[in-house]
């Protein structure tokens, strides 16, 4: 793994963990620029403090993204995503034409990618990223599990 | 079918064909309070005016509501679009737990509901609404093929 992709995921995993503390589910999206090794953007959940059932890490920073290169498209873009995006997200990533989608837990209950109605396998889908699954699956993993033990008071 | 909802169809109609003329692809989504008989929010696509993908009517109009009553579930409310939603809509439809979905035109290439990957048929989805599809459907699939009509120069 090139050393710019290991310091997206460690502001990823630092991001969500930050959210975790203000009590949203802690996943973080970064869209990065994978030539210039650049972030364009970076978003965690933010569904509790805005009351907003959209406001998932995914479609924050693709808003971001979006607004900042004034583009509908991110064909040269990537991101990397600490879970397994929902259906939303899956779609959303494909309406972006983001180039690569990583990602790092995976999501048996709520994900779309390898899991439940997977988007990208559909005919109807017209867009499928690269998709690279399990990128830090265990520490990503980790954040989650300990923001659900800590609302469950273990 | 009911005076107000009857409103609720042309107000959508309305706004959607005022989004043809600049230039949005016109879907217009409406959540109302069928008790009180109110309209809660409105939305037509913005995703070329925002530089957005994530910008369809039925994501607006549940951001606006939840912006307006505070809260991330819409139990008590429906809403009324005029276009079968994508996968994306679906699944926010099913977060923002509103209670009936009405939609106008069948969308074979890109719906999610009755066509492509059927987000509502899957076990995952947590929660399904009331399904009513083909509501003023013709009307609401003219106003789609006069946009690209218009757009192909025919």
């Amino acid at each position: 793994m090139d050393t710019f992709l290991k310091n997206v995921i460690e502001l990823a995993l630092k991001k969500a963990k930050k959210a975790a503390k203000i009590g949203e589910i802690p996943v973080c999206a970064v869209i990065f620029d994978p030539l210039k090794q650049k972030v364009i953007s970076c978003a965690v959940n933010r569904t509790e403090r805005d009351h907003d059932p959209t406001a998932h890490a995914e479609i924050l920073a693709i808003k971001k993204a979006c607004r900042h290169i004034r583009r509908t498209r991110l064909n040269e873009y990537d991101m990397f995503v600490t879970l397994e995006p929902c259906p939303m997200c899956a779609t959303a990533i494909s309406f972006a034409r983001l180039r690569r989608l990583y990602f790092g837990a995976y999501d048996i209950k709520g994900g779309a990618v390898d899991h439940g109605c997977r988007i990208y396998y559909h005919t109807t889908n017209l867009y499928v990223p690269e998709i690279y699954g399990g990128i830090s699956e265990s520490r990503c993993a980790d954040v989650l599990t300990d923001f659900f033990k800590t609302l469950r008071g273990d």
